[in-house]
C-alpha cells in the first residue's frame, strides 16, 4: 500500500455547521493565532511533533513539518447557524473568550456571517432559530446546501473544502432502513423522511459533493451505512463521533494505566458540573441519557471485564451531569476511583479537574480539519479510524471494536503518519540496541 | 535473533536482601494466593492477559500461559536482614495486612528465618541491626552470601535462583573507579574500598555465581560499569532501580496523556503524606534530597521542554515528601497541575491518591522474579531495558535515555514478550482492514 | 424559672423502633464501652467538657459531671422492627462494625429481640417485613405498643423511659385536620385514617404513657400540632426532626463561618455517594425530593440572603445523592462552594469528606436519650428547641424559624445546661477583665 | 460601665506602614466602592448585619447603621513604604486587581505617594528599598513619623488617625527588658537599641500621639508591656496580631464544629502553595519557623488536648508552606483532617481552598481601621480583645489564652457591639419564648 499523497497548496475552506461556543473559540483562536497575539496549544497538528527511527537517531520533527498539511494563512472559515449572529457576536455571547482578545480580531470574526442552517426543531426541541433554509423536500435543502458549499468555494478562492460538525446534539436515533443504502436515503430525502436528520443530510451533500467530513456531536450523522457507501463510491474521508474532551480524555488516559498494572477497579463514580447551554440541555434526563450511554461505554472497552472477570467484573460505573449556572463554561468533573491491589487491599483516587469546555474542544476542530483534509489529498476513503485520538465514541467499520485507550490511539495516528510518509513503523521493542552491544563486547 | 527458552520446570528459589515491609506483604500474598484465599491482583505475570495478533483474532491469552514462568507452587523464598525476626513476625510488625489474614499462614511465614546480613552502617546511619555478618574484608563478605546461596539452593531443592533488592536505601554515592571494571571492583572488595556499598556486594555475588539480579531501590547497587561487564560475561539478566509505585506511577500515566494532546504544563505540585519507616527517613532533607533528584526526573523525559519549550519550557515542578505519623504505611498523594490549553487558557486538575505503598510494591517483587527467570532462561544477558514498565529510574544501556511513558514501557515490554514467542509485533497501525473492506466493496 | 430536677437513679429504658444499621451501631456500641473496649467517641454527654463561669476560673468540668444524667450501667436497650433478627445478627448485616468486635459483645446482643413492629407498607414501599402487629384499627396498634412499653419496663426493672426512632424514612406527608388537635387524632386512630403514618402511632403510644419521644428521621412524627397539644397536657419532652450527620454538619460548621466573614456565595454544589439501604431509598427520585427539600433548606436559614442579597441573592444551591454501591455504609460527599470576597473576586472551596454514616449517628441516639431522659426530669415539656443541636431540621415552636448555625445551637444547648444548674450564663463579652485592669493601674 | 461614643463627623486619616499587594488592594477597593463600581464584600463594618432583641423582634440592622462609623466619603489615604512607587504603581505590580478596574481610579491611586519609611535591613534581609529616612537615633525616627502624622491630618484635614500595619514580617525577636515599661523603652530608641524593630517605632509613635494602632502581620510590635502601658497612660486603643486569612481561617471554622461535636482528630496535614513574595520570603526555613509556630497554636487552643486527651491528645499538626510561582497571589491550601468518631472509627476530611490572600486580607484593614476608630471614640483604651475575630495570633491582657474559635470571638464581638449601644446581649438561650407558650395554654 503505497500512497501519493498531493500537495496541500492552494486555499482550504472550513465549514462549519452550528457556529456557537466551540466554533467561535476555534476560529477566533486561529486568526489570534495568525496575529502572532496566541499560541494553537492543544493542538498536535501545529505544536505536536513525532518521533522517526530509532531512539539514537534523536529525530523528532513537528508533525506540521513532516506530513504535508494546509498552513494556517492558506485558510477560509464558513458556516450555517440558525441564529445570524456574525462570529464575532457569537462570540461574546459564549463568554469563553477575554473581550480584549476579540477586540483585537474584531474585523476578520465580523466578516465571517453564517448562511441560513437547515433545521428541523423536532431534533433539538430547546433551539429556536430564525436563519433557516426553507425548501419544499430534504433534497432540496442537501441541495441547497450543495449550492452553498459551491459558492463558498468559489467566493473564498477555494480549492478545497472539509466540514466539521459543531452544532449540538441531537436527539437519540437508531439506525434504520432508510440509513441503510444510499439509494433508500436519497429516496428518503424526496419524500421528506422524518428520520432524515439535519445533521445527516448536511453529511449527505459534503459527501455527494466529494468534501471529506469530521462528526463531533454524539449523532449518527456519517456513521450509517448510506454515508459509508456514498463516502467509499465518492472516495471521501469521513469520521467521528464527539469531540473527547474534560472527564472522558482523563478516563482514556487513566483507565489504560490501572489495567496496564492489573489494577481492579470496584467503582468509578464521575459527577460533572457545567453551567454553558450544553449543560441546560442535558440536565434533562432524555438527552443526558444519549450521553450517559456513551460515556460509559470507555471503561468497558478498556478494561474488557469479559476476560478480566476477577478485576473488572464487579465494576460500578456511574456517571452524572450536573446542571449549576454559577460555572458557565468552566466545566469541572470529580470522579472517586476505588481500586483494589494486592490480595484485595482497596485503595481510592479522587481527580478534580477544574476544565473549560469549549478551549478544550477548539484545537481538535483545528486537527480534524488538516488531518482529514490531508487524508482525502492522500486518497484515503471512507472511515478514518486513524482519527479515533480525537473522540468519545470512534467511528469504525462494522465488526470491529472503537479503540478507546488514548494511548493505543496516539500509536496508531503516529504510525499511520509514518507509514504515509514511507517511515519505519515504531514497536518501542529495543531489543536490537543491547544485542549490537553484546556482540561489540 | 531467535530465543531457545528453556523451561520452567523443577524450583525458583527467591532471595531478598531485605525482609521488610514490601518483602514479607510480598511473600505472605503468594503464600495467601497458594491456599486460594487471595488473589495476585496488580500482577502482570499472574493477572495479566496480552492480545496476540490481529484484533479480528480475538486472542488475549493470560501472560502466564503465554510465556513459559516458574509456577507459584514452585517457588522458595529466602533472605537476609539485619533484625534476626522471621516473616511472620516481620509482617506483623509491619502492620500491613490484616492479623486474620497472617494467622492463616503462619506456619508457613514462621518457617522463613533470614539469613545474617551485609551491613554498613555508613549507608544506612537508622538502621541498627544485630542479624549481621563478620568478615575481615568485602571480599569475604561477598563469599560467605554465595555460601548463602549455594546452602539455600541444596536445602530447598532449587534449580535456578533470582535475587530482588527490597531493602532500604542506600546514601547517595556518584560511581567512581572503583565501579568501572570487574577488575578494579574485585580488588576494592579485597581492599575494603568504603565506596563498595552493601547493596553492591549482594549484587557482585549473584552476578558472579549466575544469579539474575533486580534491583528495587534507587541505589547504583547494579547499576555500575563493573557489575554490568560481569552481567555480560557471565551471562546474567540484571535490572534496576527504584519500584515504581503511588505517586509516580499516576505522574507517568497522567504526563504522556497530556503530552499527547499537547496540552502545555506551568507548573506541576506534588505533596506525599506517609508515616511508614520510609516516611521517617525521608523526612530527613539529605536522604530526601536523593529521592527528589529521582522523582523529579521523570517528567522532563516524557515532556522534552527542549523541544517543546512554548508547552513545557518554563513548568515549574516540585515535589514534596512529608513525614505524617498517622497514616502509617498507607501512603497519601496530592497533586495540583496547572496546563493551558488553546490560546493559553489555563485550567487545573487536581489528583488525590489514597494508597498503600507495601500493597502497590509486592506485586512487583514477583513480576520482576518471575521475569527476570525468565529473561534468564531465554538467554538473555545483561540490562533488561524491557523490564522499565517497573520502574522509576529505569537503568538503560549507557548512552540512552530512559524510557518514563508507562505506556511506551507498556509496549516494548508485551512486543518484548510477543517477540520472544515469535508472534507478531503490534503496530496498531491497522489501515489493512480498511483496505480490505475498500476492495472487497 | 427555677428547675427542680428529679435525681437520675434507677434504671432507664431506652426503646427504639427501627433496629438497623444506626440503632445496632448505637447499643453495640455502649456495650462495648461498658466492656471498656471501646470509647464514646461523639458523644458529648460522655467525653464533652463545659465551661464554667469566667475564664480565669479555669473551669471544664465534663457534661456528664455537671448536669445528672443516667448512667450507661443503668440502661436497658429495646426496640421493634419488621424483621426478627437479634441485634447481634442485625449487626452482622448492617456491616459497620468490625467481626471482632461484635463478637465480643454477642451474648449481651442476641439478647435483644425486636418486638413486632407497627407497619403499613404505603409509608415505606422498599420494605417487606413479617415481624409485624396486627389489629383492627390504628388505636389498637397504639395500644398494643403501650402494652409493649408497659411489659418492657416491668421486666427490665425500669424507672423510666425513652423513645428515640431510628426507622426509615416514611414517604412525605403534608400536616392536616386529623393532625390538628388530640381529639381529631385520637378518632383518627379509631378510623384508620391513611395520614397517620407508622411513627405518629409510636409517637402517640409513647406520649400518652407520659414517655419522651425524640425522632431522628425527617418523618412529621412529633411535629404535629396534635402530639405537641397532648406533650404539653401530660408534660413530656419531645423533639425532632432527622439527625444531623455528614454533609450537613459540614455546611452547617462552614457557612456560618463564611457568614461571619461576610464572604458572598454564588453557587454551592452538594454530590454524595453511599451504597447501604439509605441510599438505595434515595436513589429514588420521589423519596429524594423530601430529603432534598429538608437539606436544602439549611444554607437559607444561615445566609438569610433576603437581608444580605448583594451577598446570598444568587446563590445556587443544588444538592445530589448518588447510590453508590461499591461504598456500603462509607458515605462520602464532595462538595464545590463557589464563594467571592473583597470586589467580589471569585474563589473556590472543596471539601471531601470520607466518612461513616451509622458511625456519626449512634451517638447522637445516646445523648438525645440522656438529655431528653433529663429534661423530662427536669419537668421542661414539650418542644426540646435546646437539642437543635442534634438535628437536620430542628422542630420549633409554631411562628420561630428553626435554628441552623451549629454554634449558636451549641451556645444554646450550653447556656441551656449552665441554666438549669444555676451557673452565670456566658456571652463571651469579657471586657471586665480589661476594665479591671485599667482600674489597677 | 456606660459608654458615651463620640460621633463619627469629621474626617478619618488611615495610615499605612507597607503599601504592598495588601494595601493597595484596600485602597483601590475603597475607591471603586466609592465610586460604586464594586462592593465591599468580606467587609462586616460595610456588608454584615447584627441580630438586636429576641428572635420574634427580627431586627437585624447593617452593622454601619447601628454603631456609629467613618464613613467611606471621609476617609482619607496615606501610608509610608520603602519603594517610592505611588499607589497605582504599586498596585500594577501586585497584579491582584484586573488592570481595567484600576484604570477607572488611576488618578486618586496616583495622588497617594508614599512618605519615607523607618526601615531597617537587618530585620527583613530580603528588602532593599531607597524611600528611607535617615536620622541619629531611633527616638529621632520616631519623632519623624509623629511629623508624618501632623502633617497628614493637617493637609488632608483629618479630625482622626487610626494606622494598620500592613508590611512585611519582621524577623523573630523575644520581649526583652527594653520592652517591659515605657521608661526602658524611650530609652532604647535613644540609644538605638537593636531590639526595638521598626514597625516598633511606628507603634509608639502613634501611640503617643493618642493614635490607635492594629497590627497585621506577626511581629510583637504593639503586644509589648511597653507600649501597652503607654496606650493605657494615653487612652489609645491597639489590637494585633496577623490577619486571620486563607487556611488558618477554614482551620478555626471547622475545628469549632469537630470539636463541639466530640469528634476525635488523630492528624491534621496543613499544605499550602503560593508564588507572591510572601511565598519566596516563607520558602526559607528560618522565616517559615516563625509563622508556623503561630500556625500551629491554634489548634491546641481550640481542642484543648489536656482536658480531652482521649480526643485530642496524639493530633500530629503539621503545616508546610511551599513557594510555587505559577500561582502568584492565588494562594491554595490542601488540608487532610484525620479524625475518628463512635468507637474511635477513622473518617477523613479533605480541604482545597483556591482562595487569593490579598482579596481576603483587604476587608480586614477596612474593618480594623474603622473598629479601632469606633472604640477610641468609645474611649476604650489598650487592648481590644473584641477584634480577636480579625487575627492569627490575638493580643489578650497578660495571663490569659488567646481565643482563637471564631464563632466565640464573632460572639464576643457581637455583643461588645450590643453592650456599647445599650443593646441586651444574646445568650441564645430562648428558652423563655416556650415557658410562655405553657403558660398561655
Amino acid at each position: 500500500m503505497e500512497y501519493q499523497i498531493k500537495n496541500a497548496e492552494g486555499r482550504l475552506g472550513i465549514l462549519i455547521p452550528g457556529l456557537g461556543a466551540v466554533a467561535t473559540t476555534f476560529i477566533a483562536g486561529v486568526e489570534a493565532i495568525k496575529k502572532g497575539i496566541a499560541q494553537p496549544v492543544g493542538s498536535l497538528t501545529q505544536m505536536g511533533s513525532i518521533r522517526l527511527g530509532k531512539r539514537t537517531e534523536n529525530r523528532y520533527p513537528l508533525i506540521k513539518d513532516f506530513v504535508p498539511l494546509a498552513g494556517l494563512n492558506n485558510i477560509a472559515f464558513g458556516g450555517w447557524d440558525v441564529y445570524d449572529d456574525n462570529v464575532y457576536e457569537a462570540a461574546v455571547t459564549a463568554k469563553v473568550l477575554e473581550p480584549s482578545l476579540l477586540q483585537a480580531i474584531k474585523p476578520e470574526l465580523e466578516a465571517i456571517v453564517p448562511m441560513k442552517a437547515v433545521f428541523d426543531k423536532s431534533y433539538a426541541k430547546n433551539l429556536t432559530g430564525t436563519n433557516v433554509k426553507e425548501a419544499a423536500s430534504k433534497y432540496e435543502l442537501a441541495e441547497a446546501l450543495m449550492e452553498d458549499m459551491r459558492t463558498f468555494k468559489e467566493e473564498n478562492g477555494c480549492d478545497r473544502l472539509v466540514v466539521v460538525w459543531c452544532g449540538s446534539t441531537e436527539i437519540y436515533t437508531e439506525p434504520a432502513d432508510v440509513h441503510a443504502t444510499v439509494a433508500n436515503f436519497e429516496e428518503g430525502l424526496r419524500n421528506n423522511d422524518p428520520r432524515i436528520s439535519p445533521s445527516m443530510i448536511y453529511a449527505y451533500a459534503a459527501v455527494k459533493m466529494g468534501v471529506p467530513f469530521a462528526n463531533g456531536a454524539p449523532n449518527l450523522t456519517v456513521d450509517i451505512p448510506a454515508i459509508i457507501e456514498l463516502a467509499l463510491q465518492n472516495e471521501v474521508a469521513i469520521s467521528g463521533k464527539d469531540f473527547k474532551t474534560g472527564q472522558t480524555l482523563m478516563k482514556t488516559i487513566l483507565a489504560p494505566g490501572l489495567h496496564a498494572r492489573a489494577l481492579g477497579v470496584k467503582g468509578w463514580f464521575s459527577s460533572n458540573i457545567l453551567g454553558n447551554r450544553d449543560g441546560l440541555v442535558l440536565d434533562d434526563p432524555d438527552n443526558f441519557k444519549t450521553k450517559e450511554v456513551s460515556k460509559l461505554s470507555v471503561l468497558d472497552e478498556i478494561f474488557r471485564p469479559e476476560s478480566n472477570p476477577e478485576l473488572y467484573g464487579d465494576m460500578y460505573h456511574k456517571v452524572r451531569i450536573n446542571y449549576y449556572p454559577p460555572h458557565g463554561d468552566n466545566k469541572e468533573s470529580w470522579d472517586n476511583i476505588d481500586i483494589f491491589g494486592w490480595l484485595g487491599y482497596p485503595m481510592q483516587i479522587k481527580i478534580n479537574f477544574l476544565c473549560r469546555d469549549s478551549i478544550l474542544a477548539a484545537p481538535l476542530v483545528l486537527d480534524l480539519a488538516l488531518f482529514t483534509d490531508l487524508a482525502q489529498r492522500a486518497g484515503m476513503s471512507g472511515i478514518q479510524e486513524w482519527l479515533s485520538f480525537y473522540y468519545k465514541s470512534p467511528q469504525t467499520a462494522e465488526g470491529l471494536k472503537p479503540e478507546h485507550d488514548i494511548f493505543k490511539q496516539l500509536i496508531k495516528m503516529q504510525n499511520t503518519l509514518r507509514h504515509m510518509m514511507g517511515e519505519d513503523l515504531i514497536t518501542h521493542l529495543g531489543l536490537d540496541y543491547y544485542q549490537e552491544l553484546v556482540e561489540s563486547l
